[in-house]
């Protein structure tokens, strides 16, 4: 068994029993997939919180945004006997051909001095906010630069799904940026520093008809707007890679190269984490990627719970040669475990 | 019927017969959507030329671009007996679940000065280009700014179907600026000027999941990097426009607003042309739309071809009151036909 990860003891780290619920009548479903940064002298995490209505029997609940609704949202209930209801995946409800989350996310702060005990923020941090989020915000990466916290996350609406970008250097006042990459895509990680002058991010578009979700590689000159696409790793037939990957946190620099931390998953839904090395000066050059996962799910809690079989990581703090990520495991809690860069370099050969 | 287009009665203006191979061995099987100047008192048509092997009795044949096969391309060929061939759509060839083209497209100038009779170059003008575009280049926009040319193109490859930026000053040097917007989308048309300081483009992402293929509009500061994406224009449920929509060229100023003639189609793949008003000032502001198609596939050489029941238009030039349309019919031959201004204005209702 390929797996490089030291699992903390204490894991999970948060529990969606651990968060407050954000309004009354909703139950914190899921705690999951951190935004991991450092900030005065604490390790926090931007969690992704999946809400939805206290379910009643007989029924099934969710929730959407919607300004014209008395406090902003609106319930939607199925009858579970409808023939119309397909609950085949957990995440979502489809009805007569319709498409819904069956939860609603939103982004919550949690610190730690040590890194493994967590304290919870009592509200939400960030919610869905206008016509391309009325379905919630999910996912954040957070990539530090020069004072400024760049918050790239997932925006779902009924538009569809694609890249938000927020910033902040103080956690208090928040600066939206609007969607800087359109439907389908997510999975977007800034680079921590520019590349030959420019910023540079992974990001996951979805081929349609051709092509599929695979890695690719962008640049912009000033965060916001996004050109230079390059497709960077595809899916591989028949490996653990086979049907979808995508980038985990910001890339971390070594003097091999840059190396990027990604997901995967083959066609039965097993999501594994794999490593990427990237030149330093053009990272759309892959000098090397991983052959077997560097982590798997192997813990019960990682093969058990809302979505089995998944270890899914977008957030991490670096010591030298240890990453300590932080990973959503079953899309259900949140772990931790440490990775030496030197082991994960000499998994690739380099 | 709902449709205010006069349409020449020259039709069909360019069809594959008229249209030199670009190499031995290939018939041009389609001329079809071409991107529409003016310039040096001619108007000229930037086509999309499909292009496939020589048919073998028996087989099915198609055509890749491959740097490392010899002379750049490879031939692709499925006895048409074998299990694993699917030919349902004659678009593609579909093999044991892989998707290829069932030709490849380049982009091909030809030039009028009547706007009737065309000429067309011995040559592609813009042929696919490295690793996004090996399965060809299609349906281009140009739009000039200040004495350059920007063409915006679909890039195809076994990556996915992008969005590529070219530009020119006098058609025989050529800049190409990479991928601008990544996986899946196409349809993009740059406006003619800067909208509140910054370039705006319509654009077409398929959201998957949730979304669809709507129309999107984006800006961007320098037409190579796009952000501020926002939805323009959705589906609309059982009406001719439920299955799909994309804009056509750039669009038109006039003084009510900034009118854009756009396709759709139903879940029957019956592509009709409509028409958008935006606000000059704002144009992700939608201020009309039209309920009924202004042009419908009803002349025979609409309804019956290479893919029958379309009228697709991406190109126009426009003297004062009228829009000269060229659109593909059927997907296979390039027509004419002219629109009033004020008929699909007062269409509107304004």
């Amino acid at each position: 068994m390929a797996d490089l990860a030291r699992r903390f003891a204490e894991n999970p780290l948060v529990r969606p029993g651990d968060v407050r619920p954000s309004r009354e009548g909703l139950d914190v479903q899921l705690t999951l997939n951190p935004g991991v940064f450092r900030w005065q002298g604490k390790v926090y995490l931007l969690m992704r919180v999946a809400e939805r209505p206290k379910q009643v029997e007989g029924f099934v609940s969710t929730i959407v945004t919607d300004p014209d609704a008395e406090g902003g949202v609106r319930i939607l209930r199925f009858r579970l006997d409808d023939p119309g209801l397909d609950l085949t995946d957990p995440r979502i409800i489809n009805y007569q051909g319709t498409t819904y989350l069956s939860s609603i996310s939103h982004l919550r702060l949690a610190w730690s001095q040590d890194g493994v005990h967590f304290q919870v923020a009592d509200k939400p941090t960030l919610v869905g906010t206008g016509p391309l989020e009325s379905y919630g915000v999910e996912d954040a990466r957070v990539t530090e630069m020069e004072g400024t916290f760049y918050i790239t996350y997932t925006a779902v609406s009924e538009n569809g799904i694609g890249v938000g970008l927020i910033t902040t250097t103080d956690w208090q006042a928040f600066h939206r940026h609007g969607m800087i990459l359109p439907p389908t895509n997510k999975d977007t990680a800034l680079f921590p520093e520019r590349v030959g002058g420019m910023y540079v991010a992974f990001h996951r578009p979805i081929g349609v008809w051709l092509g599929g979700p695979y890695i690719w590689l962008s640049r912009s000159p000033d965060l916001l707007h996004w050109g230079d696409h390059a497709c960077l790793a595809r899916t591989i037939p028949n490996s653990w890679e086979e049907q979808r990957l995508g980038a985990g946190g910001p890339p971390i620099r070594t003097p091999e190269g840059w190396l990027e931390i990604y997901h995967a998953a083959n066609f039965e839904h097993r999501y594994c984490l794999g490593a990427l090395l990237l030149d330093l000066d053009d990272p759309s050059q892959v000098l090397a990627r991983s052959k077997e996962p560097i982590m798997e799910p192997t813990a019960a809690y990682e093969r058990q719970g809302f979505f089995g079989e998944v270890v899914f990581s977008n957030g991490h703090v670096v010591d030298r040669d240890q990453i300590t990520v932080y990973y959503g495991a079953s899309d259900e809690i949140i772990c931790g475990a440490t990775l030496s860069i030197r082991e994960i370099l000499d998994s690739l050969g380099m």
